[in-house]
C-alpha cells in the first residue's frame, strides 16, 4: 500500500491553493480516465493493465529461465526509457555485491568508445573455469535508430556473430509493432522480437517487454511486479486521494514559483528507482517554460554535499523522499562490551534502519523548519510487488499533474532539438 | 592545460554586468590570496600545494604499494569530502570492469544495514583459489564521529578484529591531528594514522591523505596528480583571467535569478568528478538564500530523460559542461561491408569520441538556441596530471565566486540542522 504525506507541504500553501489544486486534479484525473485529454493515444500503460496478457508475461518468463539457464552475461542495450525502468528494479531488488543469475550489464546508454571496448574485453576474459562467458543481447529501441543504442549494438552484434556460431538465437529485439530499422534487422537475422505496443511511450514502458524480459532474466518475480501495478491500477480507479493530492500540492507549489523538486530517498536500495522517476516527470512536465527541475538526492549521503544548500540556499527548493518502512534486509548495531570509546554505545542494538528512520525525520524537520516543502511516499515494504504498485501510482500522478499544467504529458518535442543539430553536424542525409 | 569557453553564456549578460563581474572576482580572488577574506583560517587546500610535502607523497605511496602487495579488498569508510574525491578519481582513472589492483569498496557513506550485511558476506566469500580474501580497511573522517561513518566503522572494526589476527596492522585511521573519539580509538588500538591538517575542511581535501592513500592503493599515480595541482596553483597565480570570467559569469547569471546549475558531461568517466564537484560548489555556496542548485547530469544519456525540460522548461536553468578533448581510449565504428540495414554506414570509421563531440556540440547549439546559457570547461586529456589541475582550478574557482556572493566558502553551518534533530530523536545526551 502506498501512502503520501502531505502535512509537510501543506504548511507552505493556503487552503484556497490547495482546493483549487485539488479541484484541477480532479479535472486531470478525468482527462486521463476518460481518455480526452491531449496525448491521449498514448494510454497503452494503462491499457496494459486493465487487461493483463498473461501469455506474454508467461512467454516472457519462459524465455528468461532459458537464457538464465545458459547465459554468464546478459547485455542491455538502451537508452532513456529502454532502460531506466529495468536498472531501477534491478538496483532496488537484486544483491548489492552478487549478481542473482547471470551478469546484467547496460550499454547502448551512453556514446563510449572506452566502455565499449572494455566491455568486450570484459566479455572475452574467461571465466573462472577458464570456460568462454556465454552472452545474450536485448537491444531495446523503439524506433530502432536512436543513436547512442543502435551504434553499441552495431558494435556488439558484429562481436556476438564473431563470437557465436549460433548468434541469432542470443540476440532479442524489443522494437515497435513495424517499421523502422531494428525490424528490418531483425527480418534479415531471423532475432527473436518482442513488441513495444504503438501505444506505449519509452518512459511509460517499464511494464511492457522493455522493463520485464531485463527484470526476468535478472531473476525479479514479473508476475508479482505486474500485478503489484495491477492492483495499483484498480486502487486507484476508486480511492484517489491520496494520489490527487500529492498533485494538487506539487501543482501549487509549480505556480507559487518553486523551481526544483529534490527527489530523493533515505534508502540507498531507491535511488534508481528515483532515476526513473526524475525521467517519467521531467521527461513529461518540462515543456512551454514549466515544470519543476528534478534533482536527484542519494540520503543520508547527500546531507553532506547538496544538504547545505537545500537547508540554507535559495527558497524556490521542494524535496520528494520515498520512504521504506521495511527494508530488504537489517542490521543491528554491535554492543561492544565495557569499550566505549567511539561513544557509540547508546546505539547499540538499534537497527540501522531504526537510526536512519531517525536521520530522515530530523531532516524533515530541518528542511520544513528552513523553508523547503516535503512531500513524502511511503511504502510499506521493499518488494517486486510495491514497486510494482509505485510505477503505476508514478504513472498516474505524471499524466495527472502534467495535465495540470496545461502540456501534453506524452510526447518529448525538446528531445529534437541537439539530434537535429548533431545530426548536421555528423553530415547525415 | 585547462581553458573555459564563456561565448555561449555571454550572449545572455550585458557587458556591464560581465565587466561588473570581473570587477568583483578580481576582489575576491585577493581575499583568497591574500587570506583576508572571511573563513581565511581555512586556506590548507592552498598551502599544501605552495609548499608539497614529498615525504608524505612518498610514505603514502610506499605504504599503499605495500597494502597493495597484499591486499584483496580495500574498504574505504567515509563520507561527504572524505570520499568524493577518491570516487571521483577513481571512476574516471580505473578500469571500467576489473580492479586495478585490491577491489576498493565504499562504506560508511549511507546508512543501511543491508549493504553492511551483504559487504560482509561479500568479504567472507572465499576467493577463485578458494582462499580466504585480505582485506584492509582505511576510515576516514576529521572529527570520527559522524554518525554513518562511525557506525559502519564499528561494524567493519568488529568484524575485522575478530577475522584477522593482525587487525591492527590492517586498519588505518585518516582524522584530525588530535581530539576527537578517532584519536582516541587510534591511540588504544595503535592502529597507523594519517593526519588531516587542520586548516583543511572535508570538500578542500582531496589532495591530503583523506584522498591520497585510497588513490594510491587504487594504482593512480598520486605525484603526477599531486604536481598537477601544484602546476596549476603557479598557473593560476599569474594567469587566471579565464577563471575569473568563468567566475564573473556564474556570479551575473546567479545575480539575474537563475535557479540551476546543471554541471554534466558527455564524458562518462567524468561523472564521479562532477559528483565532486557538487559537493564543492553546493556546500560552499548554499548559504543565506545564495546558491544555484548544482544538479549532476550524465550526458548524452540524460539528454534522453532532463533533457527535455532543459532544452523547453523554465528559463531558470544554466549548464556547465566539462569536456575533454582526449579520452582514455577510444574505439571506430566498424564497417558493416554492403549491409547497411542499421543506415549507420555513413559514421562506420568514425571514432565514438568524435561522434560525442558532436553530440556535445549539437546539445551547445540546441540548448543555447533554447535559452540556456552554457559554459564549458576543457581538459585536453583525461589523466592523472590533468584531473590534478581541474581539482585545484574548482577548488579556487569555488573560493573566488563564493566571496563574490559575499558568503564563507569554508563552512557549513547549515548540515547542523538536521544533525540536531536526529540527535534529539535518536536520545543521545
Amino acid at each position: 500500500m502506498i501512502t503520501t504525506k502531505l502535512e509537510n507541504a501543506r504548511k507552505f500553501l493556503t487552503e484556497e491553493e490547495l482546493a483549487g489544486g485539488m479541484k484541477k486534479a480532479e479535472d486531470a484525473y478525468h482527462l486521463v480516465a476518460g481518455e480526452s485529454g491531449v496525448g491521449s493515444e498514448w494510454l497503452g500503460w494503462r491499457h496494459i493493465l486493465a487487461s493483463p496478457n498473461d501469455a506474454l508475461l508467461e512467454e516472457i518468463s519462459r524465455h528468461a529461465n532459458s537464457i538464465r539457464q545458459d547465459a554468464d552475461v546478459f547485455i542491455v542495450c538502451g537508452i532513456g526509457g529502454s532502460y531506466t525502468g529495468a536498472m531501477a528494479l534491478i538496483k532496488a531488488l537484486n544483491p548489492v555485491f552478487k549478481n542473482n543469475g547471470p551478469e546484467i550489464i547496460f550499454a547502448g546508454h551512453q556514446m563510449s568508445g572506452r566502455y565499449l571496448k572494455e566491455l568486450i574485453e570484459h566479455l572475452e576474459t574467461a571465466k573462472e573455469d577458464g570456460g568462454r562467458k556465454s552472452v545474450y543481447l536485448n537491444v531495446i529501441s523503439k524506433s530502432g535508430s536512436t543513436l547512442e543504442t543502435a551504434l553499441a549494438f552495431r558494435v556488439l552484434r558484429n562481436w556476438m556473430h564473431n563470437r557465436f556460431e549460433d548468434a541469432s538465437k542470443r540476440i532479442n529485439a524489443t522494437t515497435g509493432p513495424a517499421g523502422g530499422v531494428l525490424n528490418d534487422i531483425v527480418a534479415e537475422e531471423d532475432y527473436k522480437k518482442y513488441v513495444i505496443p504503438d501505444d506505449a511511450g519509452g518512459r511509460f514502458s517499464v511494464l511492457t517487454p522493455v522493463g520485464l524480459l531485463p527484470l526476468a532474466v535478472a531473476g525479479i518475480d514479473i508476475q508479482t511486479l505486474f500485478y503489484g501495478a495491477v492492483s495499483q491500477f484498480e486502487e486507484l480507479e476508486v480511492n484517489r486521494n491520496d494520489l490527487l493530492g500529492y498533485a494538487a500540492a506539487r501543482y501549487a507549489l509549480h505556480e507559487k514559483g518553486y523551481a526544483v523538486d529534490v527527489i530523493g530517498s533515505f534508502e540507498p536500495d531507491l535511488l534508481g528507482f528515483t532515476a526513473w522517476i526524475q525521467q517519467l516527470i521531467g521527461e513529461s512536465e518540462g515543456k512551454d517554460g514549466k515544470g519543476l527541475y528534478p534533482a536527484l538526492a542519494a540520503y543520508s549521503t547527500d546531507l553532506h554535499s547538496v544538504g547545505q544548500l537545500i537547508q540554507d540556499g535559495p527558497r524556490n527548493i521542494m524535496e520528494t523522499l520515498l520512504v521504506v518502512e521495511k527494508p530488504i534486509s537489517d542490521m543491528a548495531v554491535p554492543d561492544s562490551g565495557s569499550d566505549d570509546t567511539d561513544q557509540l554505545g547508546y546505539l547499540a542494538g538499534k537497527t540501522f534502519h531504526e537510526i536512519n528512520k531517525s536521520a530522515l525525520e530530523g531532516t524533515v524537520e530541518a528542511h520544513t523548519s528552513g523553508g523547503v516543502p516535503v512531500i513524502s511516499i511511503h511504502i510499506e515494504k521493499l518488494n517486486a510487488r510495491q514497486l510494482g504498485e509505485l510505477i503505476y501510482f508514478y504513472e498516474l500522478f505524471t499524466a495527472v499533474y502534467v495535465y495540470m499544467l496545461g502540456v501534453n504529458p506524452f510526447n518529448q518535442p525538446g528531445v529534437e532539438a541537439y539530434k537535429k543539430a548533431m545530426y548536421r553536424l555528423l553530415g547525415k542525409n
